[in-house]
């Protein structure tokens, strides 16, 4: 809707659709910004509302509540990428969307988002789509086996998806993901996954944080680690790779791009797995470990503001804490140096994220 | 009320008397400790309502809104000294209230306050107690000149004092401040203003951050830099100093002691001005530039939780932005590693506190 990038002003309102930890700490790192947020989710009881300066409660196909939800901020942003394309582009309709109904759409399907990948001339790993059995059939025969098997939409933490091995019936395990529109991707034999966590504006500034070295268990992640164990030309890569994704998708905030570190004669290199359009996991470190917090420099890109600078303030680990393990939060407390964060979940259900620690170290 | 202190658990609630930028800033420390906050204020708008969990806009002296305040939150604390005794009393008969009045009390009185300081043997500038030009003539006599007559209560910021100089017309100044109860006190000729801003908890646990010196400009707080240009030994002494005062108070909570730097016969020593029974615009810096902020270890300390390491990141410098000096937010945003702090006010007064800016150096 607007030719010219919109600058918010100290006192103006950033919206943000979804309630959890990561519209929580945008909220946070808004207000010593001078700007208020009014957070939209579903959910009763969202962490998100209790940092915020206004809040909804409503589905995001209530038209009405959306519509009041954009006349009340200056600019719209989201925590999650399973925001609906229709509701992002109804909001964009009255008030700025950032990041928009493009990237949102591209990252929401895993095929959408591996062949734009590819066509930029970045590596990935090889895919085919699959529509119906015979398809996968012909796929596996093309990318071999282990391979493995995703529905292209509402995939995260390992949901979604299923490995298929030499002998394994195929048939089966595209019933096991409810047989939905999907993507075959061949195994790729990673050293250890890297991420990028970057931030773009409007008008085109750039800036990428440090590789982050992050460690999953159970498909989720459980550690990042800064500096990576990767070499001065991967850190360059990786953070190029992430520039051209984000120029070429006309990128507003920050995202994350997930990488495979591969070593291939020797040589280590990148292979791109996704992309996260919003502040991401991998980037927790950068609030007690970089000058700026990437939900500071996500408010900034979203309000038309200089990003800040990405420092690293030392070697930095960041600790999710799942499930009961946010029950060591008196542990941490004691613990010289340890930042806690907890996310303020009333419930610690078993895999999901309750807070993280980050652990700061001299180099 | 309560004989061995409460220890809070993440999910409770801290009830914040006063809604200012100290409230606000309490609220957004408390928060990622997965600790709700309910703000308690009487003014419209308040910039601490925008990041509270709850908020009650009512007056210190509505009993009806005070009590369903105080049943809705696990403790209570406050951001400013003049919050009145009995409402803090008052909250205390349903929760715990920390500080409590005992120290609220003292410090609400610039008599009390310097009484109970030179009690302890800690060194004050010379003071008097003032009820009528009589009084004011004979502490004159004894004091000598200039003096500075300030009143017993509801003073800050240089407001409420008037100096006595050689050829003033003594009764003329007690009349310019009101002929309220005053205290008149010995002009110290310091060579610079520093201050002490230190945590403890209900059992006795102590941290103070390093000393801060202060430069004042027309009577508000202008920058704070860390560390202060003093000895070793004053460092030493200042925090023994901020220790001694918070044992003797019982105190529960972050205070801050303003003291006076004095050089005799070439050798420093320090001098106490005032006790802050609060977190301080003087501790400011702790935000960015120290591992655990004040306003983090404020809500450690009122919740019964372990204090947090007070080690300093580097040469720190924090100045406020005072009235229209926040209109340079946009030239800060550009400004590398400069760290922005607004508080969210809408109307930019002259003297006004609008926000601040930390700025790191290495050492």
């Amino acid at each position: 809707m607007n030719a010219s990038p919109k600058i918010l002003a100290p006192g103006d309102t950033i919206g943000i659709l979804g309630g959890g930890q990561l519209a929580r700490m945008i909220a946070l790192a808004a207000a010593p910004l001078g700007l208020k947020t009014h957070v939209y989710a579903p959910e009763e009881g969202s962490p998100a509302f209790d940092v915020a300066t206004a809040h909804t409660q409503a589905t995001y196909d209530d038209l009405g509540a959306l519509e009041r939800f954009a006349r009340s901020v200056d600019v719209v942003t989201y925590e999650f990428e399973n925001v609906p394309v229709y509701t992002a582009e109804f909001l964009a309709r009255h008030v700025p969307v950032h990041p928009g109904a493009h990237p949102l759409g591209i990252t929401q399907d895993r095929l959408d988002e591996k062949t734009f990948v590819s066509r930029l001339g970045i590596e990935t790993a090889p895919f085919a789509a699959v529509h119906d059995e015979a398809e996968l059939e012909a796929a596996l025969d093309e990318i071999g086996r282990p391979a493995v098997l995703k529905t292209r939409r509402f995939g995260y933490d390992g949901k979604g998806q299923v490995i298929i091995r030499e002998g394994d019936d195929a048939a089966a395990a595209f019933k096991a993901i409810g047989r939905h529109p999907s993507i075959l991707e061949g195994f790729v034999p990673f050293e250890r996954e890297v991420s990028v966590v970057a931030a773009r504006t409007e008008d085109g500034r750039f800036k990428a944080y440090e590789v982050t070295e992050n460690e999953h268990r159970h498909h989720i992640l459980y550690r990042s680690t800064v500096p990576a164990d990767v070499t001065p030309v991967v850190d360059a890569v990786a953070r190029e790779i992430a520039r051209r994704i984000g120029e070429a998708l006309g990128y507003v905030g920050v995202f994350a791009v997930e990488m495979f570190l591969v070593v291939v004669d020797g040589t280590q290199g990148v292979i791109v797995n996704e992309i996260a359009p919003r502040v991401h996991n991998s980037g927790h470190w950068t609030l007690d470990g970089a000058v700026t917090s990437q939900f500071e420099q996500h408010v900034r890109a979203i309000a038309g503001w200089p990003l800040g600078a990405v420092e690293r303030l030392g070697h930095v680990e960041m600790t999710n804490l799942i499930g009961d393990e946010a029950d060591d939060w008196q542990a941490l407390l004691e613990e010289p140096g340890a930042h806690l964060h907890l996310y303020g979940k009333a419930e610690a259900r078993p895999g999901r994220k309750m807070g993280h620690v980050t652990r700061i170290f001299e180099e």
